[in-house]
């Protein structure tokens, strides 16, 4: 039996995605968002979504790029704390003790110590209301080869992305695998 | 140390939306969306990419809504049969043996044994490249009490949500709980 719970944000799972840029000034940023998610597969394009108030929209806008970092459970402290406090206020890479490179494709930080990184080009600006949409063409992916297997391919067991959960405010580590895409639903 | 894997759609996790509609007889569809996820908190909203090619681009074009439905783990062959073949030849809802309930606030239908369902009016769309993204306003959220926690909150390990894997193209569950988001990050 199903219950009405009025609108709400209620999406799983849904990631915790850290998002670097550069200020005017060229200092990196990193916060964390949960709504975005990969919106195009030719040419390859993810969408975050940041207020109007964040450190990061202005950046944005002004480098036309950033960064999509994918943390690894350990790590959720760090993707946690990024989402707290604001940029405009701290270093937040020097107080997670985590270290800013330049990546080579476009204006903005990535976050060295996180196993995977999606490099991206703003294509298009979507407002909503409380949240604005940045569409980024995803320009390269970055990633630690501890977390690929010998065909370059990502592994889950190493790679242990993190889920947030939205209504309850938690973070999950990945579980069982439950089966092979376009291969289970055949009967 | 970090290799260049080109421009890929690895963004982790991704979730497993199954998207229903109805067509222009009134036929209920449903589809697998792995593009997609929450991009608003206010208005609520929710964003799926669904290719023009698929039947249900047509139908939300039409009815201008959607239902997001998410599934558990046990459902999870039932989701990628809704991924593998269109519902222009077939009717899958009768084929995956589930059931098409009516929403009450949007013109499209629910997948009744689904654990939780976002109701969506759609609001905005977004023309990208092989995908179009469409962004629909949360009217509300239908959940099974059974998934409920005693305040009302959706309970991870009763929902056991699915998580999809780009790239290596596979399922998993959800994992163990890493900790209470805007807390973990406090030193």
């Amino acid at each position: 039996m199903k219950k009405s719970m009025g609108p709400q944000t209620w999406l799983f799972p849904t990631p915790a995605l850290v998002v670097a840029t550069y200020d005017g000034d060229g200092r990196p940023n990193a916060m964390t968002a949960a709504w975005g998610g990969i919106c195009c597969s030719r040419p390859p394009a993810v969408a975050v979504s940041l207020r109007e108030a964040t450190y990061s929209y202005g950046n944005i806008v002004r480098r036309k790029a950033f960064t999509v970092n994918i943390a690894s459970a350990d790590q959720a402290a760090a993707v946690d704390y990024f989402g707290m406090v604001s940029g405009r206020n701290e270093d937040k890479f020097r107080s997670a003790g985590l270290t800013p490179v330049r990546s080579r494709r476009v204006e903005a930080p990535m976050v060295e110590e996180f196993p995977l990184v999606l490099e991206c080009r703003l294509m298009e600006t979507v407002h909503i209301g409380l949240h604005t949409q940045f569409i980024g063409e995803i320009l390269d992916v970055m990633v630690d080869e501890s977390v690929l297997d010998d065909r370059g391919m990502p592994v889950m067991e190493a790679l242990r992305p993190i889920m947030y959960a939205p209504g309850i405010q938690q973070y999950f580590g990945v579980g069982e695998p439950l089966g092979k895409a376009f291969s289970l639903g055949r009967r």
